[in-house]
């Protein structure tokens, strides 16, 4: 049925344009009809020409018209029938904004405690220039072999049948699981098969797992202090009563009378490096750590984040492997070995656990990233990951000797440093007439975002002053200059 | 340094192979030794020939032997250091499994209510079968245009720098949320900006944000009876008291006296088509409900999961753009538009909370899978999203007229049809004397899962009966076969 153009339509020509973008006919038809439409030119159940006479009025090929059409009927503009296609009635009268606070009353105040799980405990807050130096959890991005894993994606989605686009298994794919279980049997002595690995989006949410799973309101947690922060907000969020137990040179720190006097439901260890110190748990404390949580009935989750980057001295073993059946639930990330908005960690179950939480795992967790999972784990079992690995290990610990190097010239401030065992930062600490968070607060300023030491503890003690300084983003060559720009601010602060 | 080459490495010839995969030459090496490793034929501590000495041993080149070296270093086999390389000391010595049971006592019991926050509430298990017939909230997989999809992946993995590895904005990438604010003000009437839209871990993350975000434990949160299963497990899991409302033709069934009698702090609604019953809620109870919660000081939720596939009438707005500053949190999801394993969805925030929510989301948040997130905002803004909505539209219209002419000719049940303006699905009810989850349990032994009426209610009524069919990914040629093995189920269960 042939219907007369609108004049609105045809006020102008289209300039030439090619393809879908912007610019292209498509797209300024599109914007043409759309205006005419918001602008009421074209009123709400009037039928628009058919394809055919639009695109003869204006030029244009009878195809761009019908797929102009096809997109504002999508978009909810357009009415397809049998007859045509009509205008539709925005239920919105999208051209003439509604008066405002029309309602009786305004929308209620948010409650007095807004965050409640979050308060008194704050997480950190993410952030989102990752590019700052020095800031603390931020792999070296520039050195990801990106084109690589983009090839796996490619293959992954090229080799994934339609299905996988749908939920898939809620633990994880079957074939990420696998490769996880032989990783960490190799690279950290973790005892498990892939029925124990649950893969999460990334620690966070093992964590909420664990405190989710394995506890009820009011159950005591013990948490290092200083300590990661990610980990109270987890266990605050799961209503747990939480203990800030001390860490030392040999990491956490427990006397015989805590496990009588608060005694846990579950106590968060980071044994390979503590997180922020950079302490190593001895042997001695982790099998004693082990037995008292099997004799008190306390679950241990060992969160080993950033353990694949040793620099020195023998690789030292998961706790969970160093003992059979001990009650360590394993957490891990690829957020430092791969890259954080991968957003993939994992969980490891205790084999005593894996069948009895599997069907309530099923009813939290939704699956899902499958092509990511299915390329991560081609990228495991082909070798490009241990490739990685040991690229940016050796990467890390000239980093980390060059830091050390330019702390030791520049940082003309009393300090002492801690850990560098492992990992991607170091912790120097500051005597406290040079308080850390002033300093923090000022190198922010300097594109610089280390973290302050007393942000991580819950009940700071005179000890806990410094700076914990990332150096996984952050290219050597920029040291010196950024040293001495720390010790300016610091001498500025104090 | 030149050492002897340990005879367990030169047993066997290797097999000529090219490149890095199975069966190539670094391959077989790699795996030479690390069995040599865990079979004590090389001992820990031992040295290993240097590269140049076991590559003319092997007769295979050098960088073969560095790359291999390289990778079992990674894996934490071997210990470069100054002198050479060293087998490494497994803490967990891999080649004999430790005894069982070593502890002073066994691993503690999960706690009674293990799955605290699942009980009594359970939320409907995520499957891995995704292919079986008439799943509900399945869309057609098969049709996603995947090649689309991975070239748009493809040109924002190229064009995004390093940086985009990083943890980016906890609140979603902004492009993706202007793409979104301008999808859903065209296609819905919602009114939003970019401010208030924030990214989330498909729809089942938005409404932890909004419990957590907006009330205290022990606040009243009313849902939908029968109603989606996730929102209730999200309102438990923050400890809110459940009050089940009844659905009727207008959806969600209010009394005056509900507001005094138990007042909400949420109320959870899906008013474009009711979930599982495809009611529609009338404009009259939108209005009242809206202007209600203003009075009492509730906000509710409003759950548009499936909206874009309106298969009749007029488009009819969402809830959040009837009014100015209505009390209404909008969650969306791209599950269906898109594909489940993407697990991205959204939530809008009332005008008057986007900026005193930012700090809190950015706690809780922790951005990630920003190629997804950017690829998306291109598709939505280069018209694909439009067009494949457009197509899916049209498939789903035309699977829902075949599958209600299959069910008058071969459903030989007495039977009433709920809904089909909307959606994936129908809401077949059943007289009693069918029971529906008996029917729903024998239909899965025959590569069926529609979903029992009854387990989505809480306080089951007679009427509560019946089978959800979703037909989103089951072809329309299935349909005859599988309505009629349907039939002989239900009869068989009377």
């Amino acid at each position: 049925m042939t219907r007369s153009v609108p004049q609105a339509l045809l006020d102008a020509p289209l300039a030439r344009g090619h393809g879908r973008g912007p610019g292209s006919l498509q797209r300024q038809l599109h914007d043409r009809l759309k205006q005419a439409i918001l602008g009421a030119h074209l009123a709400p159940g009037s039928r628009l020409p058919g394809s055919r006479a639009l695109a003869d009025a204006l030029g244009i090929s009878r195809n761009t018209v019908t797929a102009v059409y096809d997109l504002l009927a999508a978009e909810g503009y357009l009415l397809p029938d049998r007859q045509g296609t009509r205008v539709a009635a925005l239920t919105r009268p999208a051209r003439a904004a509604a008066p405002r606070g029309t309602g009786p009353r305004a929308a209620p105040a948010v409650p007095a405690v807004t965050a409640r799980r979050l308060s008194p405990i704050q997480s950190e807050p993410a952030q989102a220039d990752g590019d700052a130096a020095w800031r603390p959890g931020v792999p070296a991005l520039a050195q990801f072999p990106l084109a690589e894993w983009q090839r796996a994606l490619d293959r992954a989605m090229r080799s994934a049948g339609p299905s996988t686009l749908g939920y898939g298994n809620p633990l994880g794919e079957p074939a990420l699981r696998h490769a996880i279980a032989g990783h960490l049997g190799v690279a950290r002595g973790v005892r498990c098969d892939a029925a124990q690995v649950v893969v999460t989006e990334g620690a966070m949410e093992a964590l909420a797992l664990c405190a989710r799973l394995l506890t009820n309101p009011g159950d005591t947690a013990w948490v290092e202090d200083p300590g990661y922060r990610g980990a109270r907000t987890a266990m605050h969020a799961a209503d747990l009563r939480i203990v800030p137990m001390r860490v030392d040179a040999e990491g956490l720190c427990v006397r015989d009378s805590d496990w009588t006097a608060r005694p846990p439901r579950l106590v968060y260890a980071t044994p390979s490096h503590q997180y922020p110190t950079g302490a190593v748990m001895s042997a001695a404390r982790r099998l004693e750590l082990i037995a008292n949580a099997q004799r008190h009935g306390a679950w241990i989750i060992e969160d080993d984040y950033d353990s694949e980057f040793r620099h020195a001295g023998e690789p030292i073993g998961a706790m969970q492997g160093l003992v059979a059946q001990a009650p360590v639930l394993y957490v891990g990330t690829f957020s430092k070995t791969m890259f954080p908005s991968l957003r993939l960690g994992f969980l490891v179950l205790p084999d005593a656990l894996a069948a009895r939480l599997q069907a309530p795992l099923a009813h939290l967790l939704r699956g899902g990233h499958r092509h990511e999972q299915l390329a991560l784990a081609r990228f495991i079992e082909g070798g490009a990951f241990g490739r990685h690995l040991g690229r940016m290990r050796r990467l890390y610990r000239q980093r980390q000797a060059a830091l050390r190097e330019a702390l030791s010239r520049h940082l003309r401030v009393p300090h002492a440093i801690d850990g560098g065992h492992c990992g991607l930062h170091l912790t120097v600490r500051l005597p406290r007439r040079y308080p850390d968070a002033a300093i923090a607060a000022a190198a922010l300023r300097h594109g610089m975002a280390p973290a302050a030491l007393s942000s991580f503890a819950l009940q700071p003690s005179a000890d806990d002053n410094g700076l914990v300084l990332g150096y996984g983003n952050t290219p050597a060559e920029r040291f010196e200059a950024l040293v001495k720009r720390l010790s300016q601010l610091a001498r500025a602060a104090a």
